[in-house]
């Protein structure tokens, strides 16, 4: 794949950030949270511009070449490769919040049986976790975290839509789930969206066994 | 184990599609989806030829020796090593269809668990997973996605026919499980195949979370 | 971060301490108890000081510059950097048994549930299981471990007269749980008490799978 | 730990011996098989002498000094350590049947749960499992494979008189569980034996996770 830069983009910033991106990539992949090539990245490269992983590559052995340039329309910049189809869903959160610079979408088991499972619901309510205060905001395990489950589509639009109307409606989002899919959760930099990541695969795992165990 | 290659086989050909079964057999050896020596995996070498893996081996430790020469009808090649009992299996599959060019068959718990669990059912219906889409040809979550549990036999022409009579009925087949043993899936190329493999491993390792989940 | 420590301190004294904590981390986090920069591990450096890890980084790569000097009064000795909220559960061990060195308190997805499980009857009941003989002090499986689940709260000094009023009424104590979050146990070196996390979890995850199988 | 060897015992013969105890205890120790410093292992050097575990060592690091020379009687033979508790499980394999060269006893928590939820049953029966091939002298899933599960004692000669009364009731037997513990199995060779306690482990895990999704 040739990327070629902007100007106004010196080679070292967009490389700092692919290289970000695959490192992450590495460490999701090693967990199996990207199964069959599944899940993408990106990173915000400047207020116009964002680097994402390039589609259908296996996670695990993601290397410069698999990261591209998009504007915050969605639209490849300077190379011919194809961004992945759920791109909208990473500009998005680039466009209604200027403050956040990297957007992580993984596929793990937990996350897809999670999704079914409370599809009806439409909504995951998290509460007396001490791992809620990783999320940033939260300051108690008292308090409560809302992760929707939005219904899946192959029509990017309509999920763009559903994330759009949750925040009109004023309610806060840190994270959303698709049904029979996976997972979106973002933050300020990549240390702090790891770690969301990681608190939300783990609370996510902690309800499910609950749930059995409840059950017996 | 010593290797003669038939004179239109290039070395370099052969170990080219050894290296590539070893390399693979390291990774899913290192998921532990092939335990005590079980699983067998083959790339096609030629139209009349597979490089197939030697039987017993411990598959996380796989040299170009414990990979051996047959021809489509199941037989050695220019060695005196044992092919895998199963080799009817993968050579069934290179005969009827040209394209395909790999085929692995592993032997994960959750491929066993499933495979007794729908044993009875004789299929896994799938449907409502994004990861269906891993399966080449599928392009939506809203596609059915049927696995066929045949059931169990050591004499493996019993097999054959099963898949042969499931094919002949017109039906669509990426992937089978046998009863209390493991699947068999195939593909073009290594990395399509492996995709095939994480993503059936995945989807069914979702359906047993949720209907353990749903029962609760 | 700069540590200075007192003169009565050698550095060689210190940095074994952060070193031997920085090891511990580095495993227990490849295990994956220390989500999202969840637990916090510390290790007694003489009669009145303990080395402790500083709070909200990532456990799976803690250099000597992430683990601070404390008093046995939790306040921060040398250094302007912020010792974790929950430091004075590990000073409360190093005040009342002189004999004991290391406190490790980890974050498991099984912790968090067998907690969340046993919350309401305050206490889990360990008995029949070999492994128990690897906490210190006891000898036989016929035993009875208890580990109490204390209600979790953000204001360390309840959770510290918990504990308390635990051992004055006289019963035995090697570690608990509180609920929703994670577990503490202590032990006279890095070695024992390892031990007893690793035994602590192993048994937790054998309890929820034996009620998850009876009730089957 | 020093070890004198008799003169009959060449130190190449007891290192080699050593050594694969090591390698083979690395690996089912990063399993997880064998937490808290619980499991023993031994192979035979001779007729009347075999190399065993120290007791009480972490499993995943041992070197030739964590290993000793002990006779058939299970008594330490030119050194001071204290061989394991459970010596002479190991060594009535070895008396039993001079084709037997290897004993691995692991403590898995899918063994111990096992074990737990079948105490009262006495025994396991394994049966339509491709992988019972893996068990020296089973040739088909259609077999039944029967594993024993004894009372726990910290009596040693307790177990060995019930191992003894169900070989000399005639019963095959190639492993045995004891309740709330671990397992115990055998082998020619340490390939051979590392293949049976792979294919245990994985049978009886697939039956816990059939009888839970059975129940679904």
């Amino acid at each position: 794949m040739s990327q070629t830069l902007p100007a106004a983009i010196p080679a070292s910033v967009f490389e700092r950030c692919a290289d970000a991106i695959a490192d992450a990539a590495r460490e999701l992949s090693a967990m199996g949270w990207t199964p069959a090539t599944s899940s993408n990245f990106s990173m915000r490269v400047d207020a116009g511009h964002a680097a994402i992983t390039v589609s259908g590559r296996h996670k695990g052995r993601l290397g410069r070449g698999d990261i591209m340039l998009i504007d915050l329309d969605g639209h490849a910049v300077g190379t011919d490769a194809r961004p992945s189809a759920e791109t909208a869903l990473h500009t998005q959160i680039y466009r209604r919040w200027p403050e956040m610079n990297v957007v992580l979408h993984t596929h793990s088991r937990v996350q897809s049986v999670a999704s079914r499972l409370f599809a009806a619901d439409g909504v995951i309510r998290l509460q007396g976790w001490e791992l809620q205060k990783a999320i940033a905001g939260y300051h108690t395990h008292e308090s409560v975290l809302e992760i929707p489950v939005f219904p899946n589509t192959q029509h990017m639009p309509e999920l763009v839509a559903r994330v759009d109307a949750w925040l009109d409606a004023g309610k806060p989002l840190h994270a959303y789930l698709i049904d029979g899919h996976g997972i979106y959760t973002w933050g300020r930099d990549m240390a702090e969206t790891q770690r969301h990541l990681e608190a939300l695969e783990f609370l996510l795992g902690c309800e499910l066994d609950l749930k059995r165990l409840r059950a017996s």
